[in-house]
């Protein structure tokens, strides 16, 4: 199908701790391989599991905050004291090259990458309820029970925010999320505003 | 899922003559039987086929502008000498009981329609090309030569409309026009105006 823009969509994907966002985005890659995942910079401590380059450019403060003096970074944020942020350069060429480029961000740096990219697709994933994001929190046996509270409080403050998004998409059963995902991109696709009217100059 | 509008879905199709409407739509309502069709009143003559009641509620012209005078259309429009419109009551009636309503209207129609509802989908229908579309139009047998250049005109005027709608949709092939309509109103019913925030209130 042709498209008037050359450009690559900019997708948007944030969500709390604990949603499942991980899942969701694997399973979404894995049925849209075509779509380059921007891996984050953060100066957080590596989860067991997690692999520097693929979770995250995992680095330290002086660094990423050289990084920031340099403005090198398409927006960034700081989030239970660690900073967060997207390389500018990397999301540009690959937009520039027609290539789908899905971000996860926390709504900090949604906000800004809206302000600085209109037509970016802001979806925000959602638990099914509170009690649900409680449990599978627990679940992880990662983070000790002042860590979770944190994360709950913080959950209930970002899920204020998803009037900013374009998008809410329920993460109850992760085919049903990534279906309504896969629909979004499909939808944003056919928009008027990047489709070339074939009748045109007939 | 919770929405938070009780309402239905108000999704406007419009396309050329010729472009495949009728197939689409069928194809479409066979998969989601919930969708409530609109049937357009009209003073057209019925084609081969075309039953009352079902393909238009076909009427004359002195009933049609009766009811125009008693108010009691959504939208009409003046099309190659016939008029079509659209009951206000019957819709109103079923997007208040929570059914979504598929309506097939010209594109005078719908810009009335989106005046009148902001939040309707406005889909276009087009053609993968105009000689497919007068292929089509030619294969059809049902028209002379005069109106079929009379319908080609007309999609000319009509695909310059194409920017006021939300979607266009290419019918190459049934079955990918179908998916991406279902993959619309999908996406549609996933905007964050319509969910409920599920961690509000906690």
């Amino acid at each position: 199908m042709t498209q008037k823009r050359q450009k690559g969509q900019l997708i948007v994907l944030s969500g709390p701790s604990g949603v499942g966002k991980s899942t969701v985005i694997s399973e979404l890659l894995s049925e849209r391989p075509d779509i380059y995942f921007s891996v984050s910079f953060t100066t957080r401590k590596p989860r067991v599991g997690e692999e520097d380059g693929v979770s995250y450019n995992f680095t330290d403060r002086a660094t990423f905050e050289a990084m920031i003096a340099r403005d090198e970074f398409l927006e960034y944020a700081q989030y239970v004291d660690n900073y967060y942020g997207t390389s500018l350069k990397i999301i540009q060429d690959k937009l520039d090259a027609g290539v789908d480029v899905l971000l996860e961000i926390e709504v900090q740096g949604a906000a800004k990458v809206r302000a600085k990219c209109p037509d970016a697709v802001l979806i925000f994933i959602s638990p099914p309820s509170f009690e649900e994001l409680s449990r599978r929190l627990h679940g992880r046996h990662t983070d000790d029970e002042a860590v979770i509270e944190g994360r709950l409080n913080q959950a209930l403050l970002e899920c204020r925010q998803i009037p900013n998004y374009d998008y809410l998409v329920i993460n109850d059963k992760v085919s049903q999320a990534v279906a309504e995902i896969q629909a979004i991109l499909t939808a944003e696709g056919c928009r008027t505003k990047y489709r070339e009217n074939l009748m045109e100059g007939v």
